[in-house]
């Protein structure tokens, strides 16, 4: 992973960081690299996600996979940490096998995703380290149902992956399911490289233990200074520029199969630092179709954004044919990629040309290495910036009082927050009635 | 359509909009009611577009569609408004039909792409209105090439729709193809109720008719107070927030087909509004799912967002079966659709209860009338804020600049903004090298 700080320093864009304050900020990266070592060491809640590369099991997971290797298609259960590292190596590694993860509970869309799927040929993932989680428990008794209407035993193409006890775990040793472990002291959204991220991309054949190689690889490269460490480079600078205005922070990768990746990454950053006020908000785009899109905003809208480019310097290419349309002519004969590249490097430099701040990130390619390194470099970067600001990186103590206000709603039990929901302030503006309905 | 906003008020939120205020803000509404209105009655550039649902032609859509009515899938070819328009449209309508839009020059995936579509069966819609749009027009080139190796006549399952005059325009003119009007006066981004976003839904069998009659349902809701007119209800709230301090608006709908209406919005809103050095930067979420994703910051982050939730009243079930996991017990024998309905409410109130500000916008339900009201209403709100803030609602003068750099890259020309990126600022990390590239 290469990671190219220069367009977001102050003598290019607005906010900026002077190259004369890369040396305290270093100092800082120093001692926050020592902390992180040292949780890494001890295997502390959260820093241990950083030690997974070197921990994971990929025998396990080829053990537990055996039963369902070579399904057709991989249905993913479960929500948030549970299912985007999956939808992100799935997609990143094998996009034609990638359909999409069952991480809602819109009723229409897990009847059409069932009634798509060619049931007897697809394996079930579901995660869930508590084994409670609302959504995910909900489809997964959807799923199970629809798997017995098509007379297919879902014993047999069901895996499960998570914590040490509670209702699936239960329901694992029961009907004898192939089960894997949640790690230990790694919030969901840092568990793309244990089994909750790569049990569907070995079922699809991806060779896991590459991909922590790539995790490893990134682990190498971790070092006391932002200018040896390109993760640490990345997440210093995302700080840095966080404090001195740049509010939200682009994730525009330009491949499209790393969509899932960006909505990863944007969970990575808005839970681990989204606290106390501070955080910048993740925006997910797309290069170059979010050039037609989203451009003109990051060029000539508010000064307070960072665009964060992502690439793979090779890749396959698509020869685009010669045309006898003269206005056409100057594309004829080069390559889809070419013109990608191009449009990269001209986004690039249209921001750098406004002023306004950017980091390129790129790996050699997107292999299973690559993506490995990839993931494990930002997940570093997050806990870097995590240090810097002063955060608690690893908890979301914001999302559990909507959970227990759901749970009141539906008759799960008595939780003061679903009052607050009867108790709404309502000023409603409806085209049928005559004026507005004021409380 | 229905718009609620008692949750941006300031006895709610922060930022929030005191009622108080609502009525100097609603007076600047009635002008700027007026102002549209008259825009509208002379088709003047932008404003044209909120008079398409009583202009647009479904019966020459329906006439173009013919030849290839019933395919099993269309493949647009388009990028930005020429592409986004028809995903809205197409995944919100025809969920089950719907398999993206060609709109990126990723070689991998252009490739994936013709390799998975039954070319046979696959009806091709090409947009551009210039008819030179280098991504379309390369995507288009590699299009045709694809289906003469799959010995299909590309002629006989191409629809085009352009302007008067253009590379695209003369190859329909030379082979005959049926081709359609990108209408005057309407940016891309304000063209979806227009062939440019109707033709893939129509050749899926889509009621064209029905949509333009939501969109007539939202043209005469317009009215010169915001009390009264749900479009402007939205659109002057985003506006009074945005001032206020909400730099960014996070698009939610809780309808997992409404994906690519959340990018759409994005582009309405960020290629509308961006300018100047004001605009809300979108953010796009989908909800329950993004609870266990972004939630987090929007409740505990800074206080610079305001979340639009987007839902339809009615909705297919699908049963939650009965389970005698006690843990879960509550969710058996309930439906997918009310823990849905549940987390909705229990998320828009824990917002207010974090003193997040929060629009609420509904219909009744996702068919085609209630689409088409949906997008013209949003249509509408966008060129309302537009009039607020003081920019050029219809204009992207800032994507310009990137657009000469690439053609210049490519060898399409001489272009001085192509010389920039070679004078980029570098300061490149690299795990591999011995510290960094510093110039």
């Amino acid at each position: 992973m290469r990671v190219d700080i220069g367009n977001a320093l102050a003598a290019v864009a607005q906010p900026g960081v002077d190259r004369n304050s890369l040396g305290s900020l270093d100092d800082r990266v120093g001692r926050a690299h020592d902390r992180i070592e040292r949780g890494i060491d001890d295997r502390e809640f959260g820093y241990a996600a950083l030690g997974l590369p070197a921990e994971a099991d990929p025998g396990a997971i080829r053990e537990a996979v055996t039963p369902v290797e070579d399904s057709e298609a991989v249905l993913t259960v479960g929500i948030g940490g549970s299912a985007l590292g999956a939808a992100t190596l799935t997609e990143a590694l094998v996009p034609e096998r990638f359909h999409g993860v069952l991480d809602n509970v819109d009723p229409a869309h897990t009847n059409r995703l069932l009634a798509d799927l060619p049931l007897a040929e697809t394996a079930v993932h579901v995660v869930s380290r508590s084994g409670t989680t609302a959504e995910t428990l909900a489809n997964f008794l959807v799923v199970r149902e629809a798997f017995e209407e098509a007379g297919v035993d879902w014993t047999q193409r069901t895996v499960v992956t998570t914590g040490e006890s509670g209702p699936l775990r239960d329901l694992a040793d029961d009907q004898g399911l192939p089960a894997l472990d949640v790690p230990e002291g790694v919030p969901g959204r840092f568990s793309v490289l244990s089994s909750v991220g790569l049990v569907p991309a070995a079922i699809h054949g991806v060779d896991v233990e590459a991909v922590l190689e790539g995790g490893r690889a990134g682990r190498e490269a971790l070092a006391p200074s932002l200018f040896d460490s390109p993760a640490y480079a990345y997440g210093a600078v995302a700080h840095a520029l966080e404090v001195r205005g740049a509010a939200t922070n682009v994730m525009m990768p330009y491949e499209e199969r790393l969509e899932s990746f960006a909505e990863w990454f944007a969970q990575l950053w808005a839970e681990s630092l989204g606290k106390d006020g501070l955080g910048q908000t993740p925006v997910r785009a797309l290069g170059a179709t979010d050039q037609h899109s989203q451009l003109q905003l990051y060029r000539a809208g508010r000064h307070d954004g960072l665009v964060t480019f992502v690439r793979a310097r090779e890749r396959p290419g698509c020869p685009i044919p010669q045309t006898d349309v003269e206005a056409l002519s100057y594309l004829g004969g080069t390559d889809l990629g070419d013109l990608l590249d191009a449009e990269f490097e001209a986004t690039e430099a249209s921001l750098a040309a406004a002023d306004r701040p950017s980091v390129r990130i790129e790996v050699d390619r997107l292999d299973a290495a690559g993506v490995g390194e990839l993931l494990y470099g930002l997940e570093a970067a997050c806990v870097l910036a995590g240090e810097l600001a002063g955060v608690e990186t690893f908890t979301q103590p914001a999302v559990e009082w909507g959970k227990r206000a759901a749970r009141g709603l539906l008759g799960g039990g008595d939780f003061e927050e679903a009052d607050a929901v009867a108790g709404k302030e309502r000023l409603t503006v409806d085209a049928d009635s005559d004026g507005s309905d004021r409380d």
